[in-house]
């Protein structure tokens, strides 16, 4: 079965100490599709999008194999749009605008033949909406989940039955620390995965990723970067390299969930070298590898003592 | 040759969430020399304390096969003493008291048959005292230095001359951003190498550490700990670990410093596990190879893709 995904597509507008870009596209669908179709295939996309989206913007989905019979694109009605702004230090940003338009009725409806057994990757959208997805799905093979800080304030209820139905959260470390209200990651681990999850990935930017399992924890590092053109679209993009390497892998163990956090943090490196999605459009496999590479480089030590 | 160790000893008060210890064994050679002791020998201690020092301590490094022959015990005087007390994050300290007593006329004395091709440790000390020692060693093999904020805010030109003078040198994340006035550390460390280390350890606490040469960076992961008991002493129980391990490959490569590196993280892992010196005092090779194996699980992911 095909790598079903749900999430927000939208138009962004974007400021950061580099440049400008108006009207670009984003959303956490779409930084997850257009990552995932690297790895495997069918990706199957559901989301909405109003009559102003594109067709430019349709025909990248298409070029890049996502199934689009799941996107509902509603006449007379605008696209979903954010505009942020970054601070200096990159890790922060302000929110400048949000029109939800077509976003604000979205309903998500999973094709017939998408709803048995699929692998599901929600991403960060209303928890309501992620479990409205779920009740639609039968027999899901795995189910990865992404979220924000913004659903841990607001939706926290939602988010809490969300996470009683997934196999994996992915979240950042201050999402983790608020999440589980405990300042140390390994106790907070340790709490977040009693709520539901097997596993457990927290990103902590520059410093990499943890992924917490059963009976192992795994630390990836992160590429050093000196420059960050636009981390919008990383998180997203982490998970739908995650995701779909598992996908791909059709393997769910620890060696294949480490190897998917590498690919994630692959994928995402190249997210915030360009604007908007960019940096993941055309991408070769060779460079896909060489990145992988780099990241070999990076924590390999010679293992015997 | 042996590998010649210089910097404090003192006794130490110090405070934490989880107690308080009051005249422990303390100082950077101290924590130094007894983490070189696990992988080399010989270890040659230069320093200086007080007739109030404690036969006790003596012994202590005496059982560890620590070369005193350049201890300095000068009579009528006392030894160097600090106390501090941890905030509750344990990332942050105030300094309660600091009594210099024999430190404060402290000439490093290098014993004449240590002077010629020694593999030299600098401990973190006043700039101008490591400043002494490489003026009394001739033709070293290898010069590692351990420097921490206080000496890059008021004797940042004798620091500066001793960076011109070093293989290495080891600091933390805060220290590398004030000492290159860059927040970035990536650019942060193409800086502070340009100022001499050919090899720059960056340490980043629970985010583990970044090692950069020539052509290459590691980033080393940090051991996942619910509770640290005490970091008094962390620094330079991973300089000793990473320093004596160089000592004992004698080989300096990329291969070997990212091991020594793991080493000192491994040794640092005990440290904060107890007060003062207690957690490195007693250990088996097998527990060092077992924390090593440790880190190899925590960093290692199937390389082929």
């Amino acid at each position: 079965m095909g790598l079903l995904v749900v999430g927000s597509i939208g138009l962004d507008t974007v400021e950061t100490q580099l440049g400008k870009i108006e009207n670009a596209l984003g959303g956490s669908a779409t930084y997850i599709s257009i990552a995932s179709s690297y790895f495997t295939s069918p990706v199957n996309l559901v989301g909405v999008v109003g009559d102003d989206f594109g067709k430019k913007n349709i025909e990248l989905f298409k070029s890049h194999n996502i199934n689009l019979d799941g996107l509902q694109i509603v006449d007379g009605e605008k696209t979903f749009r954010w505009g942020g702004k970054y601070h200096e230090d990159m890790n922060n940003r302000d929110t400048i605008f949000t029109e939800l338009n077509v976003f604000e009725k979205f309903d998500p409806i999973i094709p017939q033949s998408w709803k048995d057994n699929s692998f599901v990757l929600l991403g960060n959208i209303l928890p309501s909406l992620q479990l409205r997805v779920l009740d639609q799905v039968t027999n899901p093979q795995f189910v990865v989940c992404d979220t924000m800080n913004l659903w841990i304030n607001i939706a926290l209820d939602d988010l809490m039955k969300v996470l009683k139905r997934i196999n994996v959260l992915i979240i950042n470390d201050s999402e983790a620390k608020m999440l589980s209200k405990e300042t140390n990651l390994i106790k907070a681990a340790k709490i977040i995965r009693g709520f539901g999850p097997e596993y457990l990935v927290i990103k902590k930017g520059e410093h990499g990723a943890l992924l917490f399992g059963n009976d192992f924890t795994f630390s990836a590092p992160a590429l050093p970067m000196e420059t960050i053109f636009d981390p919008t679209g990383a998180g997203d993009t982490f998970a739908g390299g995650f995701t779909s390497y598992l996908h791909k892998s059709k393997t769910i163990n620890k060696a294949s969930m480490k190897k998917a956090v590498i690919y994630g943090s692959v994928m995402a490196s190249f997210c915030v070298e360009k604007f908007s999605t960019i940096g993941i459009e055309n991408l070769s496999n060779e460079q896909i590898s060489k990145r992988f590479n780099a990241f070999v480089e990076l924590a390999r030590f010679d293992f015997n003592e």
